[in-house]
């Protein structure tokens, strides 16, 4: 059985030795270590990839909780390959991330399950019956606001989700959402943040005339377009491109640094701290 | 002789035709035609590069004016090869735009040249003088300011400057410069605008949690930071990365970005309108 | 109507100023015009779109024709709007391809018909069933050969096919339908060529211990993976990547430099010369 | 004291655990642990940052010997910071890396020391008398080969030299001296290995009408432009480029290239194996 074991404490000497020590004592054998320390900050963290031939988990955390977690004060947590992560799609009215995401999914390139898709109108639909993916729509307003939500997130818990993708979710999260998913709603913007953040940026772009756009994707925090990045990408332009050119340029890159953010939190790469992320290798 | 011919003016069916015809009619043979039409603003340019045998310059531009430029209402300038343009470097503390600049000069990269560097801080003279540049250290700070600016006009009419290289220049630029060389000023900003304006925009990205740093070259207005953007490029940086690493790494970044403005601008590349550039291929 | 031209011929004075002044003679508006010279050859290359109200092609075409093709020697041809080119999609078994051409198209990205999906596989019929896109199944081995590249052809003609896209088609393609579709043939090798051409490319560039991966995309010619190219990108690796990882960064270059390549070839932007290609902007 | 290990050696279980806590006993504090594991050589990479109060070097590495490397079968070296490594530079005609190199080593980019720079042409004596850096040339032809030879090798052992950056140095360098310095001589080839290996890649380039070119820095190895890579870079270019544009392109690509490997190897990053290199990070 392969564990993962991300760790973040405040820095000190001999974790390394005591973690991998532990490891070993256990019959672990490392596979990958990534670590990290912060200066300004003073934390560690580490991201620990281990083989187990048979373990029990419960005994496990355990003994990590009092031989380790305890004295280092660790935050921490161990996740196993036994159990795909179920993931949400939210969406709106354009296909191209959910198109990219599903063909991804189907191609076996994402380890999720995907219980259903979630949207405010009813324009993707198809998409959800090409692929068989229940489709959920949830229309959201101003009227319909608390009723809305409640929907949601009655549905987030029926299907048991683990997190959230928003594939162009034009509609603002709400804080009792964000509340339940932390540092578990990945959102796409299509800007290289924190320029042009909010509504219509490859306007904004256009407007300002840079020579590169981007795409940011983060996790969703109470703030508009301010929480952690995870990943971003960039595709030069020039005078020639119009705001459709900048639109089209722009979906190749929502799709791409939308797909690697949702991968590189399956994989358990991502660590939020101080409203920043630390990405493993 | 090399003549290059840059035309702006309100769009109409025929200029292209007109242009080609006069060009040919005049002995010339067109090289490169470069054009573009900003459809929201309804906005002709272009850029024409003609060998002539033998040609009267006055002659012809006083043909052009009356055959084409009064009837197109264009705004449009002629520039041949037979004069190097000179650019004058202001630079501070930091050497290495300085360095970077004056190699690719001694390489023969750039048909410029070069009456003089001037600064505000004595400390790159060592530079100037292993290139054999001429050094002017004007001191400014709010008591001079007034006489310096001063200083700095009489050496740049005294050595009829062309246009002024920033290279990395931490002073802002009073207008009466700005004035004098509209869209000739071409300033190096360490970041990726119109994200981190303004000062320390290394810690402001850190500070942020960046995946993507950038530097962008800009033609210099009165609102700082905000002027015409001429080049950008980027740099991934990861958590690893500290303030240290990315002042690094965006040295290279200033290097490029800045060399690649000032070829555009020398080549004639460059068309401003709108507070956006035409970059001519 | 918008009409697009595409001209070669040997260089000579006054050609731009010729073929402009014809357009607008017929009452044509240039709406872009791109020119290139290839100095070592000698040769002129144009591409030009222009609006006319209403115009009579073949009476445009005869003009051209007798006005200015022979003239100047050149090849040259002429595409309108009016009809969609026809695209006929070769597969294997790899789907990421495929998965990422209908969805552009889904989305309105090409403007295209696809006429038909063809495999030697029966792999991924479910995919042209979910995109409900007619698809031929057509084995193809050293014994039937002959009979499955007649069928080939047979299929390509009774679909009137303009050019044909091979989405990781692992066949090597015959000379009669090379020369049936010269330069109308687009493949997506995953390496950056000319390095690593042929058989498994990630294979070879994993064991040569490269940092950068690459796809092109390029015309089909008769001698393996030495066609004209068309666009190239690459991605970054490390030690840490193996050849799967290799391949799967691969997935998202092939999906992105094909692509570009197909829309380039729609848009009449390419034109072969000397086994390369101009790309027009 | 700032120390960093190096390590290779059959994978097996618990070596990091072991490392560490011998770091850990000895009273070290671990500030950067990086490791790799080669799955289909089987071998375990390691490079180590640790800071020590104070510490008798030969001691601490008597008893890494004997408690560690034997039992693990470990290749490994040691290295602290209370020495800069002495690099020679080798070049020829073009002098666009030197200037870079030496104005980054003016800029404190570089912690080395550059005790000399020989050159088979007295061309760019000027730079080095320009950074005051000692120039020695060293003619280099059929009939003089063995005197030159020795003479190089003269110079490197009399200024105690660690390893060669051969900075655009056009010469083959012998066996003799690559057995000297192995894995220690840094060359810069002008394009993406293994594309256009050899003389005059840029015209092979554009002979075949890539769409991007690149610059490779490699270990020297016997083989020509065959050795393992520690860096690559690209750039797009087009069909409007020409050699000479090749040419002024690669200039700064291969300058920053060249300079990351330099700095990769001066801070003791890279390893090799089986011909490619393990890039710590």
């Amino acid at each position: 059985m392969k564990i993962i074991i991300l760790i973040n404490c405040p820095d000190q000497k001999g974790i390394i030795s005591s973690v991998t020590s532990f490891i070993h004592s256990q019959k672990g054998n490392i596979v990958y270590l990534d670590q990290h320390v912060d200066k300004s900050a003073n934390v560690f963290f580490m991201r620990l990839e281990s083989d187990f031939e048979s373990i029990d988990i419960e005994e496990l955390q355990k003994k990590f909780d009092t031989e380790l977690a305890t004295r280092y004060q660790m935050h921490w947590s161990l996740h196993t390959d036994m159990k795909k992560p179920k993931m949400a799609l939210f969406v709106s009215k354009y296909n191209h991330c959910l198109y990219d995401i599903l063909s991804r999914f189907n191609s076996g390139e994402l380890a999720v399950e995907i219980p259903f898709i979630l949207s405010n109108h009813p324009d993707l639909k198809y998409i959800a019956d090409q692929f068989a993916v229940p489709f959920h729509h949830v229309p959201f307003n101003k009227e319909n606001r608390d009723a809305s939500e409640k929907r949601q997130i009655e549905l987030l818990k029926g299907y048991e989700v683990d997190f959230i993708v928003l594939a162009r979710y034009m509609q603002i999260i709400s804080s009792s959402l964000i509340d339940l998913y932390p540092n578990k709603i990945i959102n796409i913007h299509h800007s290289f943040l924190p320029a042009f953040a909010g509504a219509k940026p490859y306007h904004a772009a256009f407007e300002r005339g840079v020579k590169i756009i981007g795409a940011t994707s983060h996790y969703v925090t109470e703030e508009l377009d301010a929480g952690p990045i995870i990943e971003q990408d960039v595709a030069p332009v020039s005078h020639m491109h119009t705001i459709p050119d900048f639109i089209n340029k722009g979906r190749d890159l929502e799709k791409i640094v939308l797909s690697r953010a949702v991968k590189l939190h399956v994989l358990r790469k991502t660590m939020v701290y101080n409203n920043k992320t630390v990405i493993f290798s």
